[in-house]
């Protein structure tokens, strides 16, 4: 394929199978998300530019995709626009534009495409799809808990397993760098450090610490606590006298105690050690993982200060995303979706009798089905059932001159090569029929396949 | 609302409602497609600049928003992408990259935002809906009859009546320029004054036929026979002596025969003044209007060169448009729609039942329901209620300590305010049957309205 017709680079061209895979996962993660009360919100893909600048660091800036000004300011080479970078910001105008207008909480889902100037690799893209939801003004542990919740259903609903949630608090860090009298300065790499713990041994983890100036003994003791194979309780134990870490071990248990009874046991745990890199989170934070899949699959928490931050009101706030583009990399191609592929093929054999095949076509829509007639050059009926074939197509018309003095169609099966004369005026019937046949018999294919994996 | 939180000019924030109301129509749309056997097509939001420049004329080129090089290279003021301007450059260009992994014929449709830097006013916007099907690889009249019934059932299946089709060919066009002896360099601002006979009268068109260098008897003779209110049958004598004017003739014919039983009576007709303003149409043309609505509503038509000149394959061509988001202003608003609402709406009482309430909810959505607990701080009944009502919620559910004591969850109408003490463990049968009453109930109630309608 020469490169000059592809996409640009890091987007990607979706035709109608991968769209409909897509589309269907979309669809999926939207119901679940409506029934837990959240409404959809769409924004435009881009933003005055500097709605956009200084929301994501120096290094996001430098990511986002800027629009260059029209007309008579083109020459300026200056943007005042920029496409989307993620769906916070447009949140935050969103709640600062319509306040009262907007249920209280607010509770909503965007998923949509993202634009990030980032190298292309594999997996990451440049225009990818974000799946967020948040809900504003409620600073209760169940608005936190419902977010888990939600994001467990529409990972369940896509036929997901074997994934965990790994639960922390942000003050339950900020409580153990008191307790160990980590000094200020050194937190935040500390923390960063300490999340290393799963992928690297005690002692490599001890001696970045001590690197970065943390005295080695706590050091040690910090790693010792954190690291142990019960430090959910070693942590417990070791905040004992620190305000903020007593808070933190609250919350985590309140949403434990509220999302663990409705998730498959096991689902949830209290990581002591989940940071999460965004340094704007308050509150809960969590992740989702799966064994032998690097990164996390979601992600989320609680940021009571970030929406004003960015320029909206001053609420509580938590919310979730869920990595769509890497979630749907692990789901199975589905065998049965067609797509945009025909039920019913109708041939066609002379300019007179086009027009019956073409109302013949639009019979079978009438019974709910895809068809279209031939529209190519070939009067061989070899040819115009082999496109019917390539169609996918279930069934084949054939209405030629025999046909038209009989007052039939000839329907022809195409998986068995059948064929049966009906009578032209009781075609949809018969293919709404036959259709309800075909649909009862895949229903009970599926039914015994399910029965036997049990 | 202060203006720094509108959306850019030309742009629409779509809150929960608005959302709701244009993706159940794209629903419509998309069904109705698919059972054509049409099949979904999405590029990226952005080309490389140069697949983009010099398709859309020197007036089109300057509405392209330009996207600004990246890194080191955005100092120098240049542009390498370029949003999407239409759903046509990027078929073209897919036509070219994917070649024979497409079916033949290559039927699509594509739906979704195009970005314009025209000057925003009512119904016109920078960032709106296209929303375009196509079929590449076929010079059959069957693929613009096709499309032509595609278009009209998406309509219909909005609800929209009364609407039209009025069809044309470019040859036919091009036989009356032939027939009439209008010399070629006049042609083509002559067809585009004979298209204001519909809203002038016939004096000021020949007068501006005239004006643009036509024999103003000549010009008389050409607006008589164009202008009559049997124009279709005297149009076609007049074309007798034209190679292209019979080929137009039985191209509009064709299509007539094809899709004319397929539609309602008088829903389309052979229209010999209709021009359309683009030069790329080849064949077919034709325009969807509706009594009293300014402008068309949809239109297309065969383009057997237009493939190949912006970069494509050399493939003969047929499409429409819809023009989706002028259709969405005549759709009525749906009452039914209650979007992001809630069903139930779960009341809380203190942290200690909060995990019970919380899981009330959780069985609420077992049940197919929307649900949700309450996220504020107010421990008063009547607040809470008025939350639930706030959100449309059909019941509410109280489980306070007396309802912890005796097993039970109060259910309560919020239509009637009646209320009922219900056994925890029926909850989820319980509100499973309550909702199937209430759908019931609706199903009866539209029944009997449209009965009466009748």
């Amino acid at each position: 394929m020469p490169a000059q017709f592809d996409p640009p680079s890091g987007t990607r061209d979706f035709l109608a199978e991968e769209f409909e895979r897509r589309e269907g996962a979309f669809a999926v993660i939207r119901e679940v998300f409506a029934r837990f009360g959240f409404e959809p919100l769409q924004t435009p893909a881009f933003e005055r530019l500097d709605v956009l600048l200084g929301k994501y660091g120096d290094e996001g800036d430098k990511l986002i995709f800027k629009i260059l000004r029209r007309g008579e300011h083109e020459a300026s080479g200056e943007a005042d626009l920029a496409l989307r970078y993620d769906m916070t910001v447009p949140l935050a105008r969103v709640a600062a534009a319509y306040g009262s207008q907007l249920p209280t909480p607010y509770k909503r889902f965007a998923m949509g495409p993202v634009w990030r100037a980032d190298r292309p690799g594999k997996g990451r893209f440049r225009e990818f799809t974000q799946c967020d939801l948040d809900t504003l003004g409620s600073a209760s542990p169940l608005a936190d808990a419902e977010i888990i919740c939600a994001v467990h259903d529409a990972m369940a609903g896509l036929g997901l397993d074997g994934f965990g949630f790994q639960l922390n608090s942000r003050r339950v860090l900020t409580g153990l760098l008191e307790a160990f009298g980590v000094p200020a300065s050194l937190g935040p790499a500390a923390l960063i450090t300490l999340d290393k713990l799963d992928k690297q041994p005690p002692q490599a983890v001890i001696a970045e610490l001590a690197d970065r100036g943390l005295d080695e003994a706590t050091a040690a003791e910090l790693v010792d606590v954190v690291g142990a194979p019960d430090a959910a309780s070693r942590v417990a134990d070791a905040l004992k006298g620190s305000d903020q870490g007593v808070a933190g071990l609250d919350e985590v248990s309140r949403v434990l105690d509220l999302a663990g009874p409705l998730l498959p046991a096991e689902r949830i745990e209290f990581s002591p050690r989940l940071v999460r890199g965004l340094s704007y989170y308050t509150g809960t934070i969590w992740e989702v993982t799966a064994p032998g899949v690097p990164g996390s699959l979601a992600g989320g928490g609680r940021y009571d200060h970030l929406i004003e931050q960015l320029g909206g009101p001053d609420v509580p706030a938590t919310g979730g995303s869920l990595g769509i583009e890497r979630i749907l990399l692990m789901l199975p191609g589905d065998a049965a979706v067609r797509p945009g592929r025909l039920d019913v093929a109708v041939t066609v054999w002379s300019e007179e009798l086009a027009s019956r095949s073409f109302a013949f076509a639009a019979r079978a829509r009438a019974a709910a089905l895809r068809a279209s007639v031939y529209m190519g050059s070939s009067g061989k009926l070899g040819k115009q059932l082999k496109w019917a074939s390539d169609q996918g197509a279930r069934w084949a018309l054939i209405y030629g001159s025999s046909e038209h003095e009989a007052g039939t169609v000839t329907v022809r099966d195409m998986r068995t090569g059948e064929q049966a004369a009906v009578a032209a005026s009781e075609l949809t019937r018969y293919l709404a029929e036959a259709a309800e046949a075909e649909a009862a018999e895949a229903e009970a294919a599926r039914g015994a396949e399910a029965g036997g994996g049990r």
